[in-house]
């Protein structure tokens, strides 16, 4: 069986990711198959992160996959004193798959260099969450038709939301014009708007958030402004209340617009805007399901064709 | 599929009572089914409950459904700013029932109110442990032949122990008998005599713990007497002793009669009595499981009759 | 079904050691297998021990068992005021076998004794880790073909190291030559050099780790020497560097010599020796996947014979 890591988003190309999409709409058809009966997934989460880890656990689950782990490092026992090298090489023994999360920038790829089974990244750092990632993208898709051709407002924190740095890279491939949408402090940084000119991606930016940018959009990404990552507070109290997305924002919406956010939120939607239909995030968090379950018939080499001819429906 | 939550035991009219605890009996008969293969049930524990949890978890396995959760969400990262209700809509996306934990009362509630699934109250706050009182009626069930015309003694903590006041007002269908036995500090409330008296419960009140009350008893149901229960502690010095269970108080007892404790217990029990033909507490912890087998059977709307006809035995 | 614990190797007999090494083979052929289907695994650790409960949890899970229990009391309720029989019971309930990780000397021995399941000791206190023993047999075995008449160097801190203690004594009847090579302040307790006398295992002593040593080896079992072990930190200055096992260290040794290690290491071995063909530290890591399920074959009282006879592979 071929090794496939699913560590960077990036390192796919746009028939990759079409066709994980493909497999995630066949996993949404029948979540629950035999699939991965006689697997074990481990889940080593260096750093907790619930929402990621339950996602990841019920995509194993629904598979007839097994899972070992740990879910916090710091009450485990695992990194003391050993290399991260020893640890994962450890795991290997056991498990299939290696889901992992942790704190450092590429331990992620590091780990997949060195393991002989699969490497799943959940997150490393403020660098890359690239399952995070594949499930807004089959998100919009799913809400859209396409991927081709789509106008889309990113909104809040885009200096250090990875979410959007990696939304933006991956839709490289699919004609987008994006509208950039920050505090000051929060703005898109430069090195992602070199991306977008290098890439051919159209961009414009804006400091305020208004009804008439929503209105021009297909996808509104929304994301938490986060107090702490503003050195000058007096700006923060400024804008804080600014990038609230309220219902009487969304009168002149595009039918088809659909507001997405990668959970959790604070306050920075309002709660009444749960029930527009318009809003997308908790479906959206259900893709996650889907979107990991295509990651682990990935990372064996199972393929479209195969989960299609299962038959093994629980 | 019809949406059945078990939050509240009050709830339960006497014919749902019963039926739970025949459902209860026929899991008794075989505890490994797989009756829910293929599902998933979320164990949330905002609170550490490791004893409720194991019981939940292993009543899950033993029916082939698979389990996602956390143990306490201060080692999580699901409580990070984020509201109980998206936390809930997120969990509800990826499991089929959510046994939830919480130190709020009330918690349980509103999330039943909130979920598209069914929701077990596996105890919040002081309010409500409505697992534990099916698992205590199942005892007396078991026990005794019936739940109807008995002589049950509560012995401890009665002003702050939640298992006899939810036990207490689920006998109520069952024209029982009650002995209060309590420290003047630790006195069943004014408000669960005055629902004795609105419901024709028969009670006497006692500051003793004697052989001539146990004799009386079909059931004695211990309870822990706290230190840090006593706003006098003159008095806990004066009672610490009394509320202890021996042997010797024993020889006259009915010879029906059974000791229930919710467990875990500290002193209160003296060790020999374990050996005891009274002795049923740790039978009782046992019947936790085939409860909680029954409260998911109930939750997913599968009848006695299905159990009994489903042939998938492991 | 006979109760059959594992919680002493110097308990077991050669003939029954030999036996379970003859399963652990037949587990490393399939390790994946239905043989546990509907059986419940409790997995207590009132001390993190990621390593040892990762490999539980994955011999439980390739054979079909399925899993509860914690990870670390002191995050969990269980120990609160309640005794360890108490738990010991509850969780006996709910489980048809306990593997417990405990601080205290003898718990496991303990727990054996009140409970109605098997206990497999993973480890207590300082006393006994006897999977890991067995794992270390299965992989002398696998290596050299034989568990008779082997050279064993054991290196490093041979005072507390309870691995080695435990592979002395159980190597007492296939009649080895044991090299002890340690510090001075780590050398091999004289109580264990009388039972070497007793038992008739010839052993020879060192205070210098040489390639020429290494030369006469069929095992070299490593083992870390911790700073905190030292009274006097001059000698640890001076001893630090002489333990560690690098590649040019390995140029004499037999062709058949093993590189044996208990994991996790820290410094001990030199990252190069990982490539070099006398590494097997790793592999013996994953030899505790098919040790632990031949443990779990012993205590249900499953012989080989069923074990060949099992045609449901997963």
């Amino acid at each position: 069986m071929e090794k496939h890591n699913f560590v960077d988003i990036k390192s796919f190309d746009k028939q990759q990711l079409l066709y994980l999409i493909e497999m995630a709409r066949e996993f949404e058809r029948f979540p629950n198959r035999e699939l991965l009966k006689g697997r074990v997934i481990a889940t080593l989460f260096y750093e907790p992160s619930t929402r990621t880890r339950l996602s990841f656990e019920t995509a194993a689950n629904r598979l007839g996959a097994r899972i070992i782990g740990f879910t916090d490092a710091k009450v485990s026992s695992v990194s003391k004193g050993e290399t991260l090298k020893d640890t994962i090489l450890m795991v290997s023994n056991y498990a299939d798959i290696i889901v992992m999360r942790h704190h450092i920038e590429g331990a992620a790829q590091y780990a997949a260099e060195v393991a002989p089974v699969p490497i799943v990244n959940a997150g490393d750092g403020a660098h890359q969450h690239p399952s995070q990632c594949l499930l807004d993208l089959y998100s919009i898709a799913q809400t859209q038709g396409t991927l081709e051709n789509l106008d889309i407002c990113l909104v809040g924190d885009l200096k250090y939301g990875r979410t959007v740095h990696s939304l933006l890279m991956a839709m490289r491939h699919f004609n987008p014009t994006f509208h950039f949408i920050a505090p000051k402090e929060l703005a898109m940084p430069e090195e992602y708007k070199i991306f977008c000119s290098q890439n051919g991606i159209r961009f414009e930016e804006h400091h305020d958030f208004t009804p008439e940018i929503i209105s021009q959009a297909d996808i509104l990404y929304m994301t938490r402004v986060q107090r702490e990552r503003f050195s000058d507070l007096m700006e923060y109290e400024q804008v804080k209340n600014v990038y609230i997305l309220r219902n009487d924002m969304l009168t002149d919406a595009r039918e088809n617009m659909k507001i997405l956010h990668p959970l959790p939120r604070v306050n920075e939607i309002a709660y009444d805007v749960d029930e527009n239909p318009h809003a997308y995030y908790i479906q959206q968090a259900k893709n996650g399901l889907f979107a990991r379950q295509a990651i682990f018939a990935h990372c064996l080499g199972i393929t479209l064709d195969e989960i299609q001819a299962d038959i093994t429906i629980l």
